[in-house]
Formats: C-alpha cells, sequence, structure tokens
C-alpha cells in the first residue's frame, strides 16, 4: 500500500480568482509581503500494488484534473506518512 | 522572492466526502486498485524576504486552513521552481 499525491494547479497563464481574493484579503488583513497566491487542489490517494505510473496519470488527467486550465503532477510517497 | 506551498488537508478523523466521491467514480471508470482518496487544498505563495516563518503560520491559520476540521503544513520552495 502506497500513499501517491497529485497536485493540480491553475496553469501560469490562467487568472485565478481565488487566489487573487486571498490575497487581497491578506494585504487587508494587514499581512504584507505576499505578492501573489494561487489556490489548486491537493489529492491523496492510497494505491496498491497493481497501480503504476501510467495508470496514475491516466487517473489524473480524466478525473483529478481539467488539463485545458490546469497543470498536475505526481509525487509518490513510500514511506509510512 | 521565494515561493512558499501550504497544504491544507481534512483532519484523518474527519469525513471527506468529495474524497469518498472520487474514489467511487475511479472505481466506477474501472481504475481499480486506489483504495482510498482524500481531497485538499494547495496553495502556492510569491513572498518576500520581510515574512518570516512565524508570519506564514499565522497566515494559514487565519486564512488559508479551518483549523477545526483541517491540518496544514507550509513548505519552502526556495528555488527557481
Amino acid at each position: 500500500m502506497a500513499r501517491v499525491v497529485v497536485e493540480v494547479m491553475p496553469k501560469a497563464e490562467i487568472l485565478d480568482p481565488q487566489g487573487q481574493a486571498i490575497a487581497g484579503a491578506l494585504s487587508r488583513l494587514g499581512f504584507a509581503g505576499v505578492t501573489d497566491v494561487r489556490q489548486g487542489k491537493r489529492f491523496e490517494l492510497e494505491v496498491d500494488g497493481s497501480v503504476d505510473d501510467a495508470q496514475l496519470e491516466k487517473i489524473a488527467e480524466a478525473l483529478l484534473a481539467n488539463t485545458v486550465i490546469e497543470d498536475w503532477a505526481i509525487r509518490r510517497i513510500d514511506g509510512e506518512a
């Protein structure tokens, strides 16, 4: 049993209104020094040994990310995290 | 200018219906071997040198995570990622 993390973020050229709202709120709340915020998603999957990297890529592309507007990355965490 | 990643995930003892829906969809779509999915959030912040770790913790606690139901972690990415 392994843990896999899939990180999904809006592509750099895509506007991110959620992130912009957070950046605006930070400055209104008095937190200076944060110049940009982008918000994405993070999925933790528990997979068994039958799931290989090719299948993980299919899962990320088909279900977890909207590849038109989002980039995604897969990281395996093999420790007992 | 440094990039900071804040990862926010539902606490282990909290039900995660979004993640359960994804796990159910995976099995219906024929992806076997994924036993559990949890969905969280991932924030990328661009911060300048004036923002220290204590301030980042305040930002994560006050604005990015709901600490009643979510755990959060801060990672600094100092490379030009």
